[in-house]
């Protein structure tokens, strides 16, 4: 099992072959043995694969070639609706129209996408993760009728590979990890920590194209700008609130 | 390794066998091989074994007996400190101080989180996650040293098991699944969902000990009330405010 996660590598290229049914089910119920809060299982999975469809969730997925070309997406959502309906039926007055409630249930939703995109991979799919869903969270929930109570959180997707690409770099272990208690950064620790991503051929190259003094500023000035983040910032979390979870009030 | 993943259980009683070292080191670099945005690695893991300072961090998570019985409690961080300071090295000017920043370090966090506890689990040793971290953030923040820029979202505690649980019961896979777009639960579905959980042997136990109608009214009047979820949501968005991840304007 160690071997599939150790060498996990982001697919971005699909091969023409479907998904057989049993196997996407296999790995759809290894979604759901993820640890859960209180065993609330408050999260829900969506699996698209028409076409019509998927070509609506590539455009609010940036445009991104995967989401076409991948036999299957699946929107990973923070679900507190079926939790709260099955509350009503049952003569309980549900409380999870807050913010707490809407993060508890972000985290079972991640960590179910995470065990349904190692089942994958065990399998010899390729996955992909979709940072976008959160920058289009207002698209991808008009386009797939997400009720109040529900926000898509992670997508991935999912198909056989058409491409073998190497292991991804990672920063040094010891520069994420902390004992004990965390220990602050000094500059020559960061130095350290980040010396072999910046003498790498990829950085030479991507310093290149961008006309970029540093791999830093690619960053910050193209791939993850202040003013990008402000804006998905401000619309993520207009849509938290319009999905019914910003009563932070009694 | 599907049967790792389906197999798991949460283990709260552990064995006094400590956690070989090479072991640890393998369980955390698979952390680092999830998936990440943009491969910006933006989360820290903190590894903590000092009785006096388990000793605290079982008084944050609410004097849960396995905090202190276990050898090891992993704290996830999303954490743009790192991140942020290598750009201000590198004449970059970072634009990491708002919500989805935090939210983009969160995923990074949780992915790492679900591998380490994977990965712990094909050593036979056992896992549980603590959802009072996000109840106690501020707390773990002041224990652990914690920086700007950083917010514990997830913990588990680790060790090897001196308990061998059940599975838990999970509602059925079609309850959270959804083809092609989500389809909302009638009142008929949500009771069909349920069924089987609502008519367990440990929901009748449960009904009695609570003096409980209903299994949902023990969720909403006594494990997640919405007096605790309103008072959590509002401490846990001012450690985001506090850690620097709510400026989401120009």
């Amino acid at each position: 099992m160690l071997k599939f996660i150790n060498q996990h590598r982001s697919i971005r290229n699909f091969s023409d072959r479907p998904i057989e049914h049993e196997i996407l089910e296999n790995i759809l119920y290894a979604g759901t043995r993820a640890s859960t809060t209180g065993n609330m299982q408050v999260y829900s999975i969506i699996v698209t694969s028409e076409n019509k469809i998927k070509e609506q969730l590539w455009e609010a997925h940036f445009k991104q070639n995967m989401v076409k070309q991948a036999p299957i997406i699946i929107t990973f959502c923070a679900d507190f609706n079926r939790f709260i309906k099955w509350c009503q039926l049952n003569r309980a007055i549900p409380g999870y129209d807050n913010f707490l409630s809407f993060f508890t249930a972000a985290i079972d939703a991640l960590l179910a996408s995470q065990n349904v995109a190692l089942a994958a991979e065990t399998y010899s799919l390729g996955i992909c993760y979709l940072g976008t869903t959160i920058y289009s969270a207002k698209k991808i929930i008009d386009i797939l009728n997400i009720p109040k109570f529900v926000v898509p959180v992670a997508s991935i997707v999912i198909g056989y590979p058409a491409e073998s690409p190497d292991l991804t770099d990672r920063l040094p272990l010891n520069g994420i990890l902390h004992f004990e208690k965390y220990i602050d950064y000094s500059a020559e620790r960061i130095n350290e920590i980040f010396l072999e991503k910046e003498s790498s051929d990829l950085t030479a190259k991507l310093l290149i194209e961008n006309n970029k003094e540093t791999l830093a500023q690619i960053f910050t000035d193209n791939r993850y700008s202040k003013k990008d983040n402000v804006l998905f910032s401000q619309l993520f979390l207009k849509v938290i609130e319009e999905q019914g979870f910003m009563n932070n009030a009694e």
